[in-house]
């Protein structure tokens, strides 16, 4: 049998990951950033006036070419705690006697694993991010097709009142779009390079360090930090927030989709071909899978969190362990909300909407989820505390009789002392009871920072 | 016995709070919130024309001086879930009966509780950004004043090259700006009203609603969101995730702090009066208490959390469980933060920074600590592998003979073959390590957000 | 306003929490059980001829009669880290001269609050297991009431095959049951005295130390540990795990309850008076309130047990920050564990079983749940695939045709050349595929750990 | 580059993970455990009589000899939700027509996967026992070997009393066993076979299904439940915490290690060959490699245990998506405690541990860590309040002066007025705090569970 090559592999991988995002997550792409690293910092270096120029060059080409065993190299980390320190000496094996002394100058291993990492980060962020951009995307249209599809709102799992099925995509679209664009900023903003030497003096670097380092984030187009974060990891929780939050947002969609797709309730279906989410054994039943695979991501995510969050208490100069326990819940986060992402940004486009049942549904409820509009409406004439009342044996009566709460209002001395059948017909128009739903939903793609052209430089 | 009336009393409450912080997050802060919301909900409605002004007037004064038995209504709440319920009922008692239809007017439960919630969390959560500030503060002073105080670096708990102690003052300063000034950011872009009445539609308040929603939120001074929030937590998880880095920030210092006193290290120790840290059984004993503390607080803090990023997933209209599962672990963490950095803030200025022994411990190297920088200045003579190997060979000659790496180093042919003992002299000096270090501080002092005077508006 | 005084009073605490376990973990049960601990200390020691019988006898006097200020005890203990200190000197200040050296002999204070807390964890704990086995009880009696009540089993929120409401409530019986004895275990076995003195040596009380470390534990009722404790914290997470565990399996039949009172499911609703769940703004509603709540629990629970895992790394010999960590979450688990298991043990024998909307929600599927064991009286005569083959067809066709299947199935000559009407009617009958449910009932009430009569000694 | 094929390959993976360990818990070990599942479920059912011999035959032949594409198989899997579907599949065309209609009959997709999960969890785990036996047994023999090297006791950073390295080996030896035998037990009565068929009900299988549960159960030496355990989930919390536990286990020993290794302190080093935790940049340097690796997977274990207490809550009768987000975290969690106790399991055995250094940093305290036994020597003489008065003073002119306590002391007119020159030096004899010492030690090894010859039947 072949064994997985990638997250995106195996048995179970490919049920959580998306295989792009894994592309950019594997340990080949990580052993590429690693060398990318080495090499922008000889570059860097070299621009700096540190490192001579062919020395410079002749590292950028062993990087680039050079043959790197990565099996080989992890194995023979594990003495050293890391890879960097077998790779850094493969590296010097290739690369000619005279630029042997400038590899991985004024580095330690862990400015180099940092850097790789957020490469990495930023990569497969980006991916996530365009992927969330296509599910608000996608979310605005279903929140413009559907802004007047009346159904019902649910709280609590009980039938409360009427809402429109725009209104619940317009809600989808605002969480994606803020768990997206703060990803969008961690990137931008919080994922630097790391440059500090073996203690975060940039000690072998002398004055001209911090400028090495700015041409080092600059070669790699990464943020140039004002200090070393060797054991500051701001960044990092930064970072993992911004990923535990679209995750979470993805969830949610999933969540209502999963609830709404319930053989009861039945007002929306995935989408896509025929054998998504068919049942072997049970030929009748048709599974929410993309939504119970992004549940399982929002399940996931949080302990990967909550992991990066416990190990940000690194000790004075290097962590011992704290360290070491972060590349494998950031890589998972990373790879999580890829599978999550790309899930829902196709679960939403593809989602069948049934909104004659949606409105079937209301109607089913005899008028007794508008029975709070006709409180509020009789309210002023009648006090509410007697208003309450009226209505709430109004519907009390209507549950039992099985009539329309309309029927049984009209019948109703008190409610007819007040109300007109006319006013009491208006009243229980489920449409009455959404005057605002345009305007929010046409503020939810107003203020969306997806939607928006990105701005210049971004 | 008395028992403790807030958190910050009671046996172990004092522990992990701070009174300040305490007093904004009490059960009586939050009964105050709560009408705070019922009363700008009244006015705001008033001032769209929804509610008559009179009833609102009545409104705000019964919210301002009504009686209200917080204990009663909390145990009048179970059976609602939650404390709103009675609570307008209470209102709804002191108010006349022209004003009775109008209190709570458009709102559900929910709405009130998230804004009194944010209310909370917005009046502790800028006493924890002016704590922090004034971490930074203190910081950057200890930064300013031993920029020049060498002492040993150590990574993975072992001594490993020189930094100065101003140095690493900054990178608490940064790790306390990021945290500070993302709490600060969530302060004022995340914590908004929440206004939708029962399924987010802002159904009874009609077209209207969205206005009333955005007068509700200048009467609080809090955001006015897009949508209602109801079911879209993205802005709990932004506050929980910025707490729980700042404290995570807080935490970093302290156990710095707990290392370096350690009585081996010696480095600092905390200041503040002597009865502070002592230990009746062992009278040559002081503990550093704040450290332990904050330290404790560091542990906490990430399983709040990770139960709001847990908790993120609401059901369609009104989650089920999650949501009420979101109030302790919020006021927990803005406890917590407020517990940690008020303590870090004194704990950082009343150090005792012990810059001789700093000193003294480098010397005790014997030069050790300088090897990386005397193989980088061979390297380029001899070749990386032959500079580390002739370097290693005098560590360890130095190591077993207890001579210093300088004399060894002397006596080393080859070592004398390619440097005069000036050069050797001058690369062992530890301050010649540390060419990067004062711009480095200079940067991390620039780079603050939260010493720089606050921007008008904020 | 009157402040609460205990977590199960305040504005929210009521609704997670139960009175009589709270009244175990109050601050004023933990300064009884800390005095109990100096009481026993002392008395063991006696009883060990360490400690003077008149010294003994003193200083149990002082515990059970002195006067203690709390609030001062917490304020004082600050300085100290722990508010043991404080009360050992206000201990020593009310017995005569001659017992003062006798007072907290040979203990340190995480002896004396580590063993507090044990004390506080087993009598709340107990409350918590008798909830357990009341809720257990309870679900015993649904089970065997309802064990052939027809209903439909659903998996991803999809109608599936026919189960019964018995089996439902047997494995809330077979999860309460494990969770309940874990934690009835974890009480017995791991809930240990801690003595130990400064470093865990015992080594004032010389080596008759570990004779009254077991004279201590016979006095308080607790395990005697084969060693101090005071690092090794795997009983406590022994603990927190039982304690999570059975919240986890109070809130899976919340979970369940709160799915199946849904308006569009409908099959069980909460009990209780008719004050319980109703919602003022909506007359119509009934909210599953005690299912929300334990819900919320399940919700908080893990975050508790995160943080005392994390927490459970201490230093040498006393944990600089993760021992502190403890407390809170501990209690709070216990808290949790409380108010869960209480709600649930009222929740089941209250439950409204609807069996008939039960049976007509089997019904309405037209036979569709029963297609897998059509397909599986097939596929002995077709083969498997041709049998699934035939048989999605006819649901397909039942689907869309509106029909029973019963009668698709009657109308397809594939399946009439192998079945006769009677061996479909037969293959269709709900109860047909209920032939193991009895069994596995009787299985899960014997094995129940939890309804057998208490083994002698425990 | 070649790809890393399992978790113990690749550039990370080697740093956490055992290669015994992965062998047990690939994917090639998932495929083969879903094959031995499928095979056992038709012997068992033959052997019930509910599925033909010559049929279960073929399926045993096939699920041994057949040949399965595990990269098609995931591949397959995603539109399924699962690996199962695919698997059954293919499973089916390789077995002769006759049998097919009995391959997975009864079944349901769950139940094979989590029955082949728990053949991992169990073959997995076993070696995790056998690793934390082995360093349980490599601590008994540290404890008795250096039971009376007497060392300085630290607490919150601080020298505080003496204590042995014995007893310290003899508290990581009881932590070990702890942990390791809850694993054990949780081997033993946790990890069962699931069988429940579609919803839990066995239908398909006929009342006779409970007997094929249990051969199922005897065929793969697995527990038979008494109920299918499909949605209650206490199982897997058992499991998970038992992981988690041991794990934290270990993370302590490394804790430990880390800090005595501190060049500061340096009572002990890791042993191993020499390339074990060299840096290239500090050839000065020795690295804890092995305790900073076990502490990041203590690190990442918590995170883990939460994801499976969060995944806790199943909807009915299948989760959508708490199930799917069981099968990493629970994998994961078996790699990391093979990863650590596998390094424990070494670390113990190789530690070099410098007894002279600790007697020396006992010595060179000047007596001040005897300080508490000389409180406790003249409290009933002095009274406790006069004694740690005098005490303290001595210590801080101790302190002050540079000289040893006992100079001090015998200079003082109080002390001197109650006790002898030897009294004095009897009582700062660091022996003479640690009569209870061996007690201890003895008990430790005498309770221990993994010491024990295994118990016949286990």
């Amino acid at each position: 049998m072949r064994q997985p090559s990638s997250s995106s592999e195996g048995l179970l991988g490919p049920l959580f990951s998306s295989p792009d995002v894994e592309q950019e997550l594997s340990d080949t792409a990580l052993l590429h950033a690693l060398l990318r690293a080495e090499s922008a910092l000889a570059a860097a270096a070299a621009q700096c006036g540190i490192v001579p120029s062919d020395a410079a060059e002749a590292i950028e080409n062993a990087c680039r070419d050079g043959i790197f065993d990565l099996a080989a190299l992890g194995a023979q980390g594990e003495s050293a705690g890391n890879p960097v320190v077998p790779l850094v000496r493969a590296l010097v094996a290739q690369v000619p006697e005279s630029a042997k002394p400038w590899v991985h100058y004024g580095a330690t291993s862990q400015d180099i694993l940092d850097t790789a990492l957020m490469l990495l980060a930023r990569n497969a962020g980006r991916l996530v991010v365009a992927e969330a951009a296509s599910a608000v995307g996608a979310a605005a249209a279903l929140a413009d097709a559907h802004r007047g599809a009346v159904m019902l709102g649910r709280t609590l799992g009980q039938q409360a009142v009427v809402t429109t099925f725009g209104l619940k995509a317009a809600s989808w679209l605002t969480a994606l779009d803020a768990g997206g664009s703060r990803l969008a900023s961690a990137l931008e903003n919080e994922v630097a390079v790391q440059l500090g030497g073996a203690a975060g003096t940039l000690g072998v670097l002398g004055s001209g360090g911090p400028d090495v380092a700015r041409a080092f984030a600059a070669a790699l187009g990464l943020v140039a930090p004002p200090l070393p974060w060797h054991t500051d990891r701001q960044r990092i929780l930064a970072l993992a927030a911004a990923l535990g939050g679209v995750v979470a947002a993805a969830g949610k969609v999933a969540l209502d989709v999963e609830l709404l797709a319930q053989t009861e309730i039945g007002e929306v279906a995935e989408g896509g071909d025929a054998a998504h989410g068919g049942s072997s054994a049970m030929p009748h039943k048709r599974n929410p899978i993309d939504s119970v695979l992004v549940r399982a991501a929002a399940y996931r995510a949080p302990g990967l969190v909550v992991t990066l969050f416990s190990a940000s208490q690194h000790e004075l100069e290097r962590a011992a362990g704290a360290w070491h326990a972060e590349w494998a819940p950031l890589r998972g986060l990373l790879s999580l909300a890829g599978g999550a992402l790309t899930r829902v940004a196709r679960l939403i486009p593809n989602l069948v909407v049934d909104t004659v049942r949606m409105r079937e549904d209301v109607e089913n409820t005899r008028g007794l989820v508008m029975a709070e509009q006709l409180t509020a409406r009789l309210a002023p004439m009648l006090g509410r505390t007697a208003a309450s009342d009226v209505i709430a044996r109004c519907c009390e009566h209507a549950r039992r009789s099985g009539r329309h709460l309309r029927d049984v209002a009209l019948a109703d001395d008190t409610v007819r002392s007040h109300l007109s059948a006319a006013q009491i017909d208006a009243t229980l128009d489920p449409r009455a009871a959404l005057g605002a739903v345009d305007r929010l939903i046409d503020n939810a793609v107003a203020q969306s920072a997806l939607l928006a052209p990105p701005r210049s430089g971004s």
